[in-house]
């Protein structure tokens, strides 16, 4: 068995170690808050209290308070179960902790002691039976709807997050490489062994899971956009379509690469080419102000221009962070802006129904000056054995 | 790289192969509706929806018809998105298919068409805004709060479900005997070693994927329940609490074994055979027709007459099945009444804070005659090395 060997560790350009800055996100939502009319946010969304606390347990709640004071912290409360009492106490040394079976009520009752007037919750996460259950203990509060507000400051990314996806991203691309000095990818090897090396070789180099599932498409199967790995034998001459990704403290990756196993047959050069000519033009599209809808444009146009539009079947990208899919979508319909720091795919594909298909992904980060490349990974046409 | 060796294919006594009988838990469902007063539930769970159809893709909604006729099933509609109109064709061959980007309006719009009248929908899983969204859509229907009704079905398991979450826990009981016969439980290893060498074992005994982040806790962590694998240090006389699980078909299995690194110590000794006798007091009380609060007083009150009660912090144990943890919670304050069928864990625990805690737990399928004991590895006090 191999050592343990640990991912790329966060670390600054000056050497000085990244941190998460939960007080400073803390604050910054706290600027929506005002800005939404609300005394506090009642977080229930299990992503956004990591992001905001650095919490990780299955169990939470978190109640943000919006008053710009030194009081505001103080009645920030981070309730979980007592499953979780000393991890609680080791993640979040600068939160009140509050421990309960029921955090929801428990979480809104302190908010009443402290009339706290107006609480925000999460509209686009609280079940409807979670809501109904509040609004009858309420306890002279009002429960406004303010959906999306941590997600919204999710989707730039601060330095030490940048480092982490990166560093995901660099357990992708070495798990790949790896792979491949293996000779994992040949004929004769079915769609599946090839998805467990692949994903052993990410954990040999750092990663703590796996992104979401590993889609290892050969032949035919290559033009189905998600296919899940089966028993098919990759057999000489297939396109094979490896879709992956890496998680290192969190954050995901998300790389996708097609190879041809043996010399390529012209159509799938061509094809190969459109889309790697496509991806191209969706990286170029990346910069502060862009619209989202026009980025999905500039990759789509490449597509159609050749002819072959319909075969491009979905969306161009989506941004990747502390889940693998989060705001913004980029899409034909994507409305909404890019800003310096997003983190998002581009990932166009062309698909041939039976026949075969090609897609090439990256993640990269938006920033002035064009985009910060995270997945390093070679994009020429290869042709493995 | 060792081979990619299959879990333990579905099989009957008779040898017949076990397939999942979504037909027949849709028809039992429909009994759930006529019972509720409404024509139809919309199902947005995506695990509920794995259950009454098999469609395994990230994005979906199924709309059950509850009408016992001919023509409920042809008005029984899976909706996805276009990423999965192959995967949809080849799980779901059997019933109508709708290939749409948002797909809950598309089925609420469908059913207005048909005249449904009462439309199901379950509120526990169903957010506000999503709530809303359909409430303004309406097209004439009624939308009516019906939470949990596929999770009451799914608390019952058939053969199918028994058959893999055997062989789950068969990958699990492989997977840690396999770490045992490499020595990769000793002294000198870190926490996070021995979980990542248990989940790959898992995989080689057929494991798709892990069924929860593995615990491994040694020493004073043992006595933290939910403790996160670290870099601490094995060391002999500690206690390593290992508590993991497999999934296989989506099935998850769950077991907790404490071993000693070395002699045990007295109070170690005690400690562990406290628990296990609280253990098979929990086991034994498991029959259908028992109190799940019953069950959970059976084995507390063991450890309580040890005069440990306040080291037990938690409940004895949860439903197991599609999700690792399910109805029915078998607690203190559980109220509810056990099936056979019904698939369980049963955990008690003693931490000393500070000093170590034991935790063992078996999963099992309530019977007639005695649970059916599902993790078969031994629970006789294992001193490591």
């Amino acid at each position: 068995m191999p050592d343990d060997p640990a991912p790329l560790p966060p670390g600054s350009p000056t050497g000085a170690p990244l941190v998460p800055d939960h007080a400073g996100r803390r604050a910054a939502l706290r600027g929506l808050l005002v800005e939404n009319g609300v005394d506090a946010l009642l977080v229930t969304d299990l992503v956004n209290i990591r992001y905001l606390s650095g919490f990780t347990g299955s169990n939470a709640v978190l109640l943000v308070h919006s008053w710009d004071t030194r009081d505001s912290e103080e009645r920030t409360v981070l309730c979980t179960d007592g499953r979780y009492r000393s991890q609680v106490a080791e993640q979040v040394p600068d939160l009140r902790a509050e421990i309960a079976r029921a955090c929801a009520p428990r979480v809104v009752a302190l908010a009443g002691e402290w009339q706290l007037g107006r609480i925000g919750y999460e509209s686009h996460v609280m079940t409807v039976d979670q809501h109904r259950a509040l609004s009858e203990q309420r306890a002279g509060l009002e429960l406004v709807a303010v959906p999306g507000l941590v997600e919204q400051l999710r989707m730039v990314k601060d330095d030490y997050e940048v480092d982490r996806l990166a560093a995901a991203c660099a357990a992708g691309d070495a798990g790949l490489a790896t792979l491949l000095e293996r000779g994992g990818l040949r004929p004769g090897r079915t769609e599946r062994e090839v998805a467990r090396d692949l994903e052993w070789a990410m954990f040999e180099h750092g990663a703590a899971g796996v992104a979401f599932e590993t889609i290892v498409a050969a032949g035919a199967n290559s033009a189905v956009p998600h296919h899940r790995p089966t028993a098919a034998v990759l057999a000489a001459g297939d396109f094979v379509k490896i879709d992956f990704g890496a998680i290192v403290d969190g954050y995901h990756s998300d790389m996708t690469r097609t190879f041809v196993l043996g010399p390529a047959a012209e159509w799938q050069r061509e094809i190969y080419e459109l889309v790697r000519e496509s991806q191209r033009a969706g990286r170029e599209a990346l910069r502060p102000g862009a619209r989202t809808g026009d980025v999905d444009a500039a990759a789509r146009e490449v597509i159609e221009a050749a002819g072959h539009g319909e075969f491009f079947v979905h969306g161009l990208g989506h941004g990747v962070g502390l889940r693998i899919h989060e705001a913004p979508g980029i899409a034909k319909t994507a409305t909404g802006t890019l800003l310096s720091g997003v983190a998002v795919t581009v990932e166009p594909g062309v698909y041939f129904p039976g026949r075969g298909g090609v897609r090439i992904e990256d993640t990269l980060v938006v920033r002035e000056g064009g985009p910060e490349l995270l997945t390093r990974t070679g994009k020429d046409l290869t042709e493995v054995g």
